[in-house]
């Protein structure tokens, strides 16, 4: 679809024309993010310097009826950063500065569109850094976190994006801009910014983000446990959890990820005749660590596992490198990588892994699995070719299966990725339409007429699902 | 103001006429909560046991037009829990179930009358706790805790109320009950946990809270540092934060308050020349703790500090007693005490305490100080005679300035007691009117027609404060 011509000289006016795309060719790479199973092209895409220009070009969309999609890096995996139905793409990578850096009391002011890592580097100087983690973090950018609510490896110990956002500055879809929160992390009133966060860009464009920094650990260990099979990992990790440790991270990658990261430029040396493998992280003052070291090794041998610790920082960054290189070497596979991604009570992680696992055999499926075992967030990795339409009929087909095998033992059919386009559909499997309503009705707050990022993560009547009649919301007891 | 004659009559159906009271006499013990400037007497009170009944109440008031009121054990301090304009308070202290305890997902759910240190005590055999710890936790309810973000001394290292609300069921004001977030901590879709932990009763009714739990840390030291004055301690809690230490508490109490505790039944044999008390806890793993409580005692040493090592869990207990004792001590100096809180960025801490002591000396008010040092958390006390109209007009002027003085450095108006009926009015101190228009939108998409705990946190038209045409909002880097 085409942009109205006055809005293109209108979006021109406000940016300059190098900094507004409009020509096919210029747009491709604006249509799909990390998820290639879903596809868009916007009819602009334009890339502000400051809020301002920000609420300029949103004042400029209203005026031609437009709707528009707020972007970073594109590195999203559920389809939230593409624009449906003509909209415009507000791409927010220049808005990049550093805003301030207050070591004193551990918090950074940032633009959306600063990336994770650069953050975490530029305040390294203060003894300090920035939590959440996702795996993307060289490319990601905050605002994008803020979106998705992004986790990472990490979010074990410290949690996710929404616990470490202190204040934004967000642009209406009126144009008018809007502070949310506080510096202090103290928010009276009603909560907006847990609102903000994790709303995948339906409720505004936020243009400036306050986060919370935190101390670097004195002391970090990793661990790499080798064990026959990805069951008597998460039986083990179960078991670490249970015995009160809080390790940083708990990561399992499973044997047919291994073969594919050491087939890969990533290659770790990691021991090929391992079922699956636990990565562990342990940080926090020296002195603490080495028993927690013992009593994990303890934890583990009772299924079996053989323990290696990382002797210095080359050895820690190579057992990372299986973790971080995963989805990488995943192009060795196929062309095409389905990151699926649920969440399901810790202790009914093996299990559901088995039937994710009998899902994907029935479908004739290549599966893989790299996931957060810490935080029984599930990454269940398709890998396919989405030229061929059987198979990626199979791959829609299985993904629905998963989400209703977690579902049925009281999982969320969505952790770290959002739900986008790619699972809008699915939000009947576990809200009924009641439920449905009053999320619709709270996001009308901020966006009356639909024109921020529509068509994402509600089911509208246009994108019509049946609502499940007996979902009552998800059962908050684990069977 | 009289209820409805019909309105009674199906309470009365709904619950027995033995948990619905109407005669004045009655009515008394919920005309205010903790905060005795603001009174207002309900005209019922009903006592529901299931979600059901909460359901059928509020489906009976909405029949006749009344506004209603949920309410936990009453120790709110801003008077969110008073009904206002003859509503009707729906009192959930008999819905005090521990309905499932699950050690393995680290996770309870409980009906909202359940009370704190109940909790806290009952999933200690599983090695958890339940985090936050207001002061008033041997009363108060994790309803009541929900409605007001509640914190504690504990909320520097483990965070407020809403980082340990997995889910939540709510009966919204028409009746429906609502199921929201899920046990795996994860929620997809609009957060709408999160608009409902801090809502001070103002959406719905929450009728079932699904809690995260906490390992019991390894080892706990509690260590009492001798001050010349409260701005040394201040100076040293910013010390301790900037080093990168996170202790689990820093509090600090001053001289008034040790000399009104050490006269009361709490006396604690507390030194009386120290001119401020820092009560700082360490968690954690055994071995880490000793170099942690080296590095205090050097960072306290440059103020000038004494530090004095709690030998075991009695001297601990003594310790504390200082801290949690001090509210009740308080009766001691004047019949009415307000407990002021606000939260201003840490390192503004020294200039802000010294500006409230010269609001309180101008206004002839007996201040005293006992607050989160570590959080920025600010509780100034002041005692009073509400039968003195004279001195209660000067406590409600100098209560503005203390919060003007706080907005000014970049704080909040607010921390962990929320904004009830007693700050509504200041809220136009920091919000504009489009702000307070948003916060209006939001809570109207959960209660359009305003019968949801009325005339709390929000100035409305008939509440009417100037909003400030400036404000932005909170300015979020502190200056």
């Amino acid at each position: 679809m085409t942009a109205p011509a006055g809005l293109l000289a209108a979006l021109r006016e406000i940016v300059g024309s190098e900094r507004c795309l409009s020509r096919r060719e210029e747009l491709l790479p604006w249509e799909c993010d990390g998820l290639t199973l879903h596809g868009s092209l916007p009819s602009a895409v334009v890339l502000p310097r400051d809020t301002h220009e920000v609420a300029r070009i949103v004042r400029a969309c209203r005026r031609f009826d437009t709707p528009f999609v707020p972007r970073g890096a594109g590195t999203g995996l559920s389809g939230g950063a593409i624009a449906l139905d003509g909209g415009v793409v507000i791409e927010c990578a220049k808005l990049d500065r550093i805003l301030a850096i207050d070591g004193a009391n551990r918090l950074a002011v940032v633009q959306p569109g600063v990336v994770n890592a650069a953050l975490s580097q530029a305040v390294r100087p203060h003894g300090l850094f920035y939590a959440p983690d996702p795996s993307s973090q060289m490319a990601c950018t905050i605002g994008g976190n803020v979106a998705e609510n992004a986790g990472g490896p990490h979010t074990l110990k410290y949690g996710t994006t929404t616990n470490h956002v202190l204040a934004l500055e967000l642009v209406l879809p009126d144009g008018e801009r809007l502070r949310l929160g506080s510096a202090t992390g103290w928010s009276p009133g009603v909560d907006l910014v847990g609102v903000v966060v994790g709303s995948e860009g339906t409720v505004g464009i936020v243009t400036e983000v306050t986060v919370r920094l935190t101390p670097l650990p004195e002391a970090t260990e990793t661990l790499l446990v080798l064990f026959a099979d990805v069951v008597s990992a998460c039986r083990a990790v179960g078991a670490v959890i249970t015995s009160g440790l809080v390790p940083a991270a708990m990561e399992i990658v499973d044997r047919r990820t291994i073969d594919a990261v050491e087939a890969s430029v990533y290659a770790a040396g990691l021991p090929r005749d391992a079922g699956a493998v636990l990565l562990v992280e342990l940080d926090g003052p020296a002195e603490a660590l080495p028993p927690q070291i013992e009593r994990i090794r303890a934890l583990c041998a009772v299924e079996g596992a053989r323990v290696q610790r990382a002797r210095d920082d080359a050895e820690r960054e190579r057992f990372w490198r299986a973790r971080k290189g995963a989805f990488g070497a995943m192009g060795r596979l196929a062309p095409d990588l389905y990151v699926h991604d649920a969440v399901v009570p810790r202790s009914r992680l093996p299990e559901v892994l088995a039937r994710v696992g009998e899902i994907c055999d029935r479908h004739r499926l290549r599966l893989s699995n790299v996931f957060h075992a810490g935080d029984g967030n599930l990454h269940p990795n398709i890998s396919f070719d989405r030229r061929d339409a059987d198979e990626l009929a199979r791959v829609v087909a299985a993904g629905r299966e998963i989400l209703e095998a977690c579902v049925a033992v009281g999982g969320v059919i969505s952790g770290e990725h959002g739900i986008g386009t790619e699972k809008r559909d699915f939000m009947g499997l576990v809200f009924s339409a009641d439920d449905l309503e009053a999320q619709h009705r709270l996001r009308a707050a901020f966006d009356p007429d639909g024109v921020c990022n529509p068509g994402k993560i509600l089911p509208t009547p246009r994108f019509c699902v049946e609502a499940n009649p007996k979902a009552r919301g998800y059962d908050h007891v684990p069977l």
